[in-house]
């Protein structure tokens, strides 16, 4: 898994009927030091992320083992809201309660 | 999954027998804001993209969760077609009436 | 999948026996304005490709989709030669009689 | 699989049902001279790793192969602690009984 | 698959139940011209490959689809070693029966 930031919504109406129902995010990608890469992923939500909510996500096969994506055309997941992280007992991210703003 | 844009057609008519009856797209990819990056990739089409569309492909073992590609060797779908992406608010992209022509 | 040519190939005699009675070839990728870039692939053929031939290859699971390839230690397989490719209406390439030679 | 160093944890209280009872190990790549490279992953962890340990991980649908991880939305898993590796017959990394104070 | 020499041995004792009973290599990603890379992997060994011995190894699920490695948290299995391989008709790597000494 990795550390991402929700940053966008995708809407597409025509698709592939295994995609109806779910919310599509863009995530940036954060690297370990909590710094916003220019990468990004388009995954789907499977925890309910805000906007601005760091998160983990995982991509791959794996993105399909949550009971929301499970065999749909999915190669990305949301499924953790990051609470914090630490590195050698130092805290480099902590969610404060203001910063999330559901989408 | 990932921003492309539908850029091109692939023509094989030797090919293993799963391949069978399957369009081949070539996809450039788009990055977040927008602009069409130097890669791309030959996905099949479950959504009947046409040319310049911008949508969501997949790939890996999840190109093959759409019920045209199920069990075939394709490592790349496209199985969306992208209305519009925002990001912070600001609407990134919008697909509009007349920029589709379909393939 | 990616588009490739077919420049070598291996022998291996000693080896895991679900790879028994597959033919590997080396597989140079090619990008999409049809030009060889220095990456390459060792692929199963299942399609009976030549020397020179371009093909469309497919990595991971999706390469263990072809009845040839099924159940084995196989993450690349080339399952297409390519006739023609197009972007934008302008054919990129097109496969000429004389240019494969069967290896 | 790849080497890498436990060098912090992960909370995250909001989650997909499937992940719960894991824990969530900050990894940092290490090349296989022992040197950490800039790359990092979060991984689930299998095998009770603590801080500063040198551990393998393997990735990908392989890391739901694991009696903790199957099933589970995870895309990586420590699953080895490393004691030693030998390149040429040299010992590049041995683990000392002090370096390792669990998490 | 991909190329790559034996270059070293890993030793792990506190691991994952499923991993036991692997014998875990070192393996330097080779290219298409024969130079290694500086780039490795460890993987599982499925044939018995000795030091410095020149091989093929596969990734991902596809490691998982030897006799030995089936159902195991392993991503990278060593499954043939290499006796010659050539590209356009010329030899590029053959094995001599002196180069390899088994680990």
């Amino acid at each position: 898994m990795l550390f991402g930031k929700i940053t966008g919504t995708v809407v597409s109406s025509r698709k592939d009927e295994r995609l109806e129902g779910l919310k599509l995010l863009i995530v940036q990608q954060v690297d370990v030091a909590g710094k916003e890469s220019g990468q990004y992923v388009v995954a789907a939500d499977a925890v309910g992320a805000g906007m601005g909510e760091v998160v983990l996500f995982a991509t791959g096969s794996s993105a399909r083992q949550t009971a929301l994506t499970e065999n749909r055309p999915i190669d990305a997941v949301v499924m953790g809201i990051v609470d914090t992280w630490e590195i050698g007992g130092r805290t480099i991210y902590e969610k404060h309660g203001m910063e999330a703003v559901h989408a």
